[in-house]
């Protein structure tokens, strides 16, 4: 006996009567605005060629380490879910996701994967053991089909631009793909990437030194000297903004600036392109970075983004065995009124600069964030991030936030995900939790229903594409 | 004129209606089920012996550190409430608790006491200084019954089992008696004990040493060898468990945890059992036992609870004069991101080990311990602790957790009180609001009525025999 | 078309009908209560010499660094807006401020600001670019009237006292002059000084050594050594209790306590009032100063607050061009438990003394303040203080709060404003709070509205009067 599979309208509204009738007005506006995501992990590959997508699992669990991090933190083997394993039945993997499907139940996962479920594949029953194979079929059959190809996805999803986030070493073939099929009339997709130079900024990072050989190959430039490194990135950011992007991302362990002389930042680059590394001198380069990076930005006009606070790679094990970017990057307490002083003391007046600051650690909201970017003209804050990209945590963020840094300093929402199909699932939450909170600042009198009507298409649309330049 | 003391059927749940509706059907599903109390303080010769309690302020005044802390504050003597103070009269010392009752409006002690003096005591009015001494003479005459022996309490309680803690050198004798009696069939109550060795894993406890040398008498072994203290170790915790201990249990500062060689651990033992015994070395002892236990509990298969973040005996005045746990144990900001790493990288990977973490720092609920326990299959969260074991302590548990962990990586509630009386209060507050907090959920079209009704189950009742292998 | 402005008589209630019921109940036994405002930073000047007020944008736009700091945020001029120069037209600033107060939907200031201008000025349009002449005509002109000035505002808002806030070189010729129009029968209201020592403590504070010049002559006592200046502080805090001063003030960087011996004192004393004071001197001898400070409360009977975790001009640029209070103090993490263990060792036992609390740091309050506050007689908690001073921050510190701490260890509201028109504002958003805060704990059957009717009347007035001794 299985049991319907039905999205509510009224889902994460707030259940109070008055808001929810103010609430249920302000998203009727909102639901259908076109998706402007502005930080994203989707591959570009995907609307380049427009090849179809393969399984049900190969879709929506091998890639998503929110769905396979809950499942093996409560004792499900990563190699029968298929992660790193292509022994495993992809068949037997979703099986293995059905009967425990009711770990998700609260969180955010659960919202966007039944969307998924019911909005883009059609599905009408609940998601258990009991109908594993009855979605394996449906959606691997679906797949299979042109109107679930990525380009056609993307058009039928109503995103406007969409960024990808790629290292100064990538070459960008893909978006050139699009961005002449975009020339010719191919497909109108806007695709565009965004500068994350972290391969190349962060002594520590893996192949840190040929990362910079490859980089002097496509710069052109001697990235083994201080001034040719700069001259390199100067000139990839260049290119990355020709292939349409608009920011910069930078994720560093943590918030740490710095801002050195000529001389002190050489000495510092000769010694983190040696051998031995301190893990002092890395931060300390890492730190330095950050303040160059806002430099060039002033200089070019690219919106940056800062992403501290997260322990990546906490599971050595798991690392060792299965890779990157597998549920195990823990969040950290994150300092940022010490650590942002010395770039904001060198730029931080420049109303010309965009400077967008996510963070991992929510106690930093109301505490640092919201009267750092409450005050500094170049500061703006970036949506709940991560962890915090659910209802509770976007509640959090706008009822810590506002009071003290407004609606304006911040940028509307970040899908910042690598799960394509969840993208509209992922900011019609985001639309319903603001519509939420407006409607219970308008019912409690605290702001009229004209300017949460604003407000709300702001929040959706025009902020994110305003901060980002888009 | 005395006021009506009444419990409100509708306590505790949210007040919008539609919440409050289902709320109310969740409730009524797991108000009754039996008492699971896998971690508290309670005294096992209460159990063993069967003797009556003594007077109102001997049985709920003096032991409840919630309620004389309070008065404390807004300068109450201790000496005059009886606290060390045996020539106090306990009917003075109960008309003090009297006259300032309203210090406790707002708190849980409130609902907690008041829960106490209309069920357990059948009073009907308020407590306040008109009916202190009437509360004192109904109490105090209702402990001398058979009714209100220990194990008549127990049996009106429904507890199924309840876990007392004791350290390594306890010799148990009190469970044995209960133990002989349940064999005798003359009483059925399940009352287990619980490992805690911090009195000899903790090097600057009181009497650390001495403790060391009851540990030897007690097992057999050298426990001023680190072969023999290890082994030490290992006896005692079979003996616990033949007792009936299912889980350790380890209240550290910190959550510090370090793995250590063989050489380098003896000579760290070597180091602090003798004398002067350096804070760093203290530390990284205790860090280092963390680690071991944790590899003991591997083998033993014993639930392993940490406890951290307690700054105990804040006030060096008080603890000189009334000793420990006089309500001067004060929280302080916990890592955990960065202590748990010797302990995880060494054991996280196991899901046969559980891990159950427990913090007095809100902070870490969303930013650290549900990403970790969210991925580490050894780790689970436990319940909402000690001052936030309250309507919006619990509340503020929830609505952190739940997003990132799941609730099947949390382990139901624990009441850690020694104050009996008041448990089945305590119970009933955590499943008053958890059925609230589900009952927000489908509210909101997040969660499925019937999906709530199996958690409301799961979370009072299901989860904590599950999680503690009771 | 411009727009009404109303304010809704409901405002900040809960929307939730059977909340907000009671909270109107509660409200109307409170809404018409004297202001008792025990801590601000309204300039004594005003009152001594009851002067007009100049025009709009003197008198609400220039002194006010909630307003400012969130225009130049978002790149609006300091210059333009009037801030540090006189060559600015205020008519234009006042316009440039009204083109943005859409920036303010979702804050405090909104509130007040519409408070002052429905209430305070009688203005029945909404603030936009088309209402600013208006505004500005209708304010300035008001402001040219005798009800306008100081003394007669002080009395329509039914000020009962109001505390101002000077250092120990501050000759209080203001106040002086106010108590003489008390004893003239020349005018009533109670304007009160609190003594603030921070020029004279903080040795990094701009110009401490003159400032201990200007304390020898004030106070006829060598300020130069450290027993003359430990005379100097008692001279003057007798004064300032003469000139009707109940409390001292202190505001530093950390809540660091010492307890030196006399000998380690006068050295350091030596040292901080020598040429190159470092860092760690000028922190230790903040640290042992409060200590000092606490002892001589406990002689003289002032009720002490502290007022720590504040990184004062954190924009360099801005505090060279504009001077300090120009809204970038920015908080910071705030340990409390390990900080002020040096003071409370000495006098945490003493029911005496009153301490008051604050913090920016709101992680404190569930975690640090409130166990604190709720076991060493001499702590209270200070109110949601600054960046808190908010709807969201007063209900984030009831709930955090209120648990372990209860009501009464708390002290009512401070405005802690030098905004004077929105006085009246400011203690009617925290009374409308309270109100809300304690409809709910009603609504869910944990307090019974009798109790919440005495509670509200304490924290809206009686409680500030009791804690400050007023």
């Amino acid at each position: 006996m299985t049991r319907p599979l039905t999205l509510h309208p009224d889902r994460l509204f707030p259940s109070d009567a008055g808001q929810r009738d103010i609430a249920r007005r302000l998203y009727a506006d909102v639901a259908d605005l076109p998706i402007v995501s502005p930080h994203g992990h989707t591959d570009p590959a995907w609307f380049a060629t427009n090849a179809n997508f393969g399984n049900a699992a190969e879709l929506l669990l091998h890639p998503d380490h929110y769905v396979f991090r809950m499942l093996y933190s409560q004792g499900v083997s990563l190699d029968a879910l298929g992660i790193r394993n292509r022994a495993a039945d992809p068949r037997e993997s979703w099986r293995l996701f059905a009967q425990n499907y009711h770990l998700f139940r609260g969180t955010p996962t659960r919202m966007w994967m039944d969307w998924v479920f019911a909005e883009a594949f059609g599905i009408d029953v609940q998601f258990e053991a009991a109908t594993a194979d009855l979605y394996y079929d449906r959606i691997t059959e679906a797949l299979a089909t042109d109107a679930f190809r990525p380009r056609a996805l993307f058009d039928r999803f109503r995103i406007e631009v969409i960024a990808t986030t790629e290292s100064p070493i990538d070459t960008l073939e893909h978006h050139q793909v699009v961005k002449d099929a975009n020339a010719g009339g191919e497909w109108g997709g806007r695709v565009i990437t965004a500068y994350r130079p972290d391969p190349v900024v962060d002594p520590e990072f893996e192949a840190f030194r040929e990362n910079l050989g490859r980089l002097s190959d496509l710069s052109g430039e001697d990235a083994f000297s201080y001034a040719g490194y700069l001259a390199a990135h100067r000139n990839r950011r260049a290119f990355f903004a020709e292939m349409g992007a608009t920011s910069t991302d930078h994720g560093h362990p943590t918030a740490a600036t710095a801002d050195l002389s000529d001389a002190e930042a050489e000495a510092l680059f000769a010694r983190v392109t040696g051998a031995d590394v301190s893990p002092a001198d890395a931060e300390l380069f890492r730190a330095h970075m950050l303040t160059v990076m806002a430099g060039m930005s002033l200089d070019d006009g690219l919106v940056m983004q800062i992403h501290p606070g997260s322990f990546r790679n906490h599971n050595l094990w798991l690392f060792d065995r299965y890779g990157r970017d597998k549920g195990a990057d823990i969040p950290t307490a994150t300092d940022y009124v010490h650590a942002l002083r010395p770039l904001l003391a060198r730029y931080g007046n420049e109303a010309r600069l965009t400077i967008i600051l996510f963070t991992l650690d929510e106690t930093s909201y109301a505490r640092e964030l919201a009267p750092l970017a409450g005050h500094y003209p170049a500061l703006k804050l970036g949506p709940a991030w991560w962890f915090h990209d659910s209802p509770e945590g976007m509640r959090r963020f706008r009822s810590h936030v506002t009071e003290t840094a407004g609606f304006y300093n911040t940028v509307g929402f970040n899908d910042d995900t690598r799960a394509f199909l969840s993208i509209p699932a992922r900011h019609d939450v985001a639309r319903r939790i603001d519509c939420g909170f407006l409607a219970q600042l308008v019912a409690e009198h605290r702001l009229e229903e004209w300017e949460a009507a604003e407000l709300a298409v702001d929040l959706s649309y025009n902020l994110a594409k305003a901060a980002y330049r888009l």
